[in-house]
């Protein structure tokens, strides 16, 4: 039997590291200046607790670019290496340097905000670089070490007569690689990656006025001086704690955020948990429209001020996507697949806290100032309304704060709309009838019907809004929705007193008949009402449950199969009260009988925009010979 | 001076390649079953230029669920290992066997379709095993080896009874792995990356009935017995000649593709070049509609019959994106940025290529069976109108085949339109004016209008044809499109000849002092034209250039910076010698005038479908009320 350990080939895997560690080469540069950044809190950490005897002083990075030379500089103030910590942390791939220190100085280290996630980071470099130079020197009483690599596993060390504390990383930029010898390339990743990161970072110098004194003359002109041009802030709002900030300065870093956007977030709320896992961050609710695709991926995740990705897909519950914002926490594990995050326990909690927090910021939203939130509501509406339907602990809470507003612009809870209608809105079976609409204009006839009748209607538009209702109807015994125009308004919500009809039944008959033979039966079906003799004569309504599972079927995620596809179907209603259905009986002359139920149906089917094309040309002809 | 060679260490790169090699688990799966088709294929090489002196046979791939001991058989009857051999292909990570074997044997072993590209997938075997085992038996007159290995870089090595040729790898299942000890979930995973590979794999057995024989009586029951249950076409349509493929035969791999797919598809167009990259392939043209987001990521992506992934961006060119299909090439780079994958050389002549294929294709669709071609045209004009906006090479070519359907179905191509409209449609300006509508019902009246001058009015409805016909204009001199509603039609084609007005000048002055009046100036500009004394009364348009700008700017990439917001605006033609123009101007009662200024203003309107909310219902109540 033989025994023995698996070599990995350095060889052969150095290449892999090379070139396919990141699938996106400019992550070289988020890597060195982690190391960097974590380099000088290391020693920061080093000298709070006394085990490093220098001063801390201000430290900052420094990266420049030597064009004409083709090289690169990340220059750091931190703890630097000996020789001997070069042999140990560079020369041997994967070991990481920063883990290890962790280990050593656990307790104390905990929340000094060193990174330590990179281990591999540094060998990043030969991604764009043909050959890397280190030029270090330690914290410690030791000479400075200068390591050279081509790329190939050899290296060779050297020591060096660098004074200053700290280490420079020289990239020789490789010949495929030369945009990152360009400054506005580096300056794009600096604010891309490292726009947070906890240390200064100088990216060249720019003038600045120095200060104008008091007593200065008004054509005083001040004087410009070169100071250096710190391309990061290092304590965004996120890391800060919320009393210490103002609404106005959550409005600030959005814009910090978000340069190109113009408009002001509705508003902010603030993450901030230590257990049990580590998270803080601030989302902001901005303007949405309807079409939520093209907002997505505008949170922004970071570690530890590190930016990583702006796709949070599976770490944000999904009905949140569309929110901007920040999050850090060290704790979400990334490499790993989408369907693994899900089903992860620590990133489950972390959505259900996002989820709690974002309840409880609405709910404070409302109590305080419900004014105000009913001004935001259209700009919020399809966000909750989504999140109500794909969160059952959203659900659960949006009762608090979920609006239902009126064509007249009231808003109502659910529970107070409820018992608003109570009275005026419920039928002879004893179920509260909502009336709704879903297009203020398109719907406008029907909706003055039912405000002459005394009844709300309320203006439900979203896309989603049918799933919404046919939930709300399951969920609340007794209380139904329907829309306005899916019926005569006395069969909306049936009252127990009948109008009495004009018409004898066998009048009622002869102009059933009469109308079955002029109007399309596989399209509609004719229904005689008694209704008051001042309403329209002629009426098209089109039921409720079909029209619902057919908008749910369309919307995905409902209705029943293949409903989407089945051919529209209305109701005719027509009013035997109506001066028009006397005189449509009356008229003997047949083709007279029949222009004159064209021209009526014809206007029913304007008020529910179905007269189109050929028929509404001819319409329009005809309505034209009537007034020259 | 120190020089030396870096040091992967072992301890700590293990872990990395066991977790984050491939940010999908399942991947394992693959990575197996194409070891064995790499032994298998090996095998057969070296078995056809005589380097190995064994039967090749029919050799197949076993993949076996012990789900009691928890453990995944792949047992292949390839090559197999000797001691040796796996001393120095396994315990070596990322020492790829194909890859020395591949140099060893290029010349000939250059078309018979070895893997080789994964090095490391071996070790993907402990992204969900505890424990691996691998009993291999080389095809050379060697006694078998035993490997086993617990994750750690730690391995054990012993002897083996085994007798057959070829290698079995047993994974001991993680506890949270089981996922993979289900009979659905290994077929899925075989179904989705193996359904092609050319070794055929055995899952299973299955029963199936002897054939009949031919004098069996008609009572007959065939005997029924179990065989092996192959899951995968080892000869895909795409690695066959097109000379051997029949229209019926691309069909049914549309359905092996596609199980759940109903429609055929309209056509297929098969790729197949050696040079300068090595690709096959079949794409399909599915039928289309206008939302082409949902219709992404169809198109599978293989490497020598092993799937890799269905997201072609980047390699496909992007209006192509919505084509179903397979590409097989094993010159794609993977593992690379989008963005780098967009600027290599290679992969944009494969882009190119495919342009060039598809773009013949249509052509001698167009060629051939015309008629055929312009039933499907509705089907696949989106793809190609936004081939023709976005791929200048596919835009060179469209001429020969892009059809310009009319309202009355008849197709022309450019060139043809021109010639057909020449004579009646070139104005004054010795422009040819191209009438368009881009709905047939909602322009219907518009469109009567001008058939009735004889003219020819083209159907272009797709959501991106502002953009198209602006680019068709800049590129032929003399040529400009107009939609039917933008103008009066004598001013659409301004010829030479012109209509005499029936009111003096003093009388229009008159006229369009009283429309002004009653008409919002900020929307509506009244413009008086002496038309046929039976044409409509009034009308409304919306002048091209401002209606075509807004479209460009709302649907992206054109027009003019902000105007999708700017107010719509059009123009109250008014037909001078019209009996309605001379009754309102004779009418002495102010607010007689008035009731027919506003119901033929309603009219009009209508007809462009912009009489809404609460104008309409007071428009059918009056219209009610003058029919009863």
């Amino acid at each position: 039997m033989t025994t023995g350990k698996i070599n990995v080939s350095v060889e052969n895997i150095f290449p892999l590291i090379k070139k396919f560690l990141y699938s996106d080469h400019e992550i070289f540069l988020r890597e060195l200046v982690s190391n960097a950044t974590d380099a000088t809190l290391k020693l920061k950490h080093l000298t709070s607790i006394g085990e490093a005897k220098v001063e801390y002083g201000n430290p900052k990075i420094e990266v420049k670019i030597d064009k004409d030379n083709k090289k690169l500089h990340i220059i750091d103030q931190g703890l630097g290496m000996s020789a001997d910590e070069v042999e140990k942390y560079i020369n041997q791939v994967a070991f990481s340097g920063a883990e290890e220190f962790l280990e050593k100085y656990k307790d104390s280290a905990k929340d000094s905000g060193i990174i330590g996630h990179f281990g591999l980071g540094f060998y990043s470099a030969f991604m764009v670089a043909s050959k890397v130079e280190i030029i270090t020197k330690s914290y410690k009483d030791e000479p400075a070490a200068h390591w050279t690599c081509d790329g190939s596993p050899e290296f060779t060390l050297v020591p060096h007569d660098k004074t200053e504390r700290g280490t420079e990383i020289i990239l020789h930029i490789a010949d495929d690689s030369t945009e990152f010898l360009e400054e506005f390339k580096i300056r794009e990743l600096l604010k891309k990656y490292n726009k947070f990161m906890p240390v200064p970072i100088k990216f060249g110098t720019k003038k600045e006025s120095l200060p104008k004194p008091e007593d200065a003359p008004e054509d005083f002109k001040a004087e410009e001086v070169e100071v250096d041009n710190i391309i990061n802030n290092p304590t965004p709002a996120w890391t800060k704690a919320p009393t210490e900030l103002k609404d106005e300065d959550y409005k600030e870093f959005y814009r910090e955020l978000y340069p190109m956007q113009f408009e002001d977030p509705l508003f902010s709320i603030h993450l901030n948990v230590d257990y049990p896992f580590n998270l803080t961050g601030i989302l902001y609710f901005p303007k949405m429209s309807a079409d939520l695709q093209i907002q997505k991926d505008k949170i922004q995740l970071y570690q530890n001020q590190v930016f990583v990705t702006d796709n949070v897909e599976g770490i944000v519950p999904e009905f949140l996507v569309m929110l901007r914002g920040v999050i850090d926490s060290p704790d979400i594990p990334l490499n790993v697949s989408r369907s693994y995050l899900q089903s992860d326990g620590n990133v489950k909690k972390i959505s259900n806290y996002i989820t709690r927090k974002v309840a409880d910021k609405l709910k404070s939203l409302f109590n305080e100032n419900r004014e105000d939130f009913q001004q935001k509501w259209n700009d919020i509406k399809i966000v909750l309304e989504y999140g109500m339907l794909s969160e059952p602990k959203f659900y659960e809470k949006a009762g608090e704060f979920v609006l239902y507003p009126t064509v007249d612009e009231k808003y109502f809870t659910l529970a107070e709309l409820k018992e608003k209608i109570a009275a005026n809105q419920t039928d002879k079976n004893g179920k509260v009838v909502v009336l709704y609409a879903s297009n203020k204009e398109a719907q406008h006839g029907y909706i003055d019907i039912a405000k002459e009748k005394g009844y709300e209607v309320l203006l439900l538009d979203s896309p989603i809004v049918s799933h919404l209702i046919q939930k709300l109807e399951a969920d609340n015994e007794n209380l139904t929705f329907v829309r306005v125009d899916s019926d005569h308004i006395d069969k909306l919500i049936q009252k127990e007193d009948t109008q009495i009809s004009k018409l004898s039944e066998e009048e009622s008959t002869k102009l059933k008949t009469v109308l079955e033979e002029l109007v399309p039966k596989a399209t509609y079906t004719v229904q005689l009402e008694a209704m008051d003799s001042n309403a329209a004569p002629f009426m098209i309504t089109q039921p409720e449950f079909m029209r619902r599972m057919k908008e749910m079927s369309q919307t995905g995620g409902g209705g029943m199969f293949g409903m989407g596809n089945f051919p529209e179907m209305y109701n005719l209603v027509v009013n035997t009260n109506s001066n028009l259905a006397s005189t449509i009986l009356s008229t003997e002359d047949k083709s007279a009988q029949e222009h004159l139920v064209k021209q009526a149906m014809d206007l029913a089917k304007i008020s529910q925009g179905l007269l189109k094309g050929e028929e509404l040309t001819a319409f329009v002809k005809r309505s034209f010979e009537m007034i020259k």
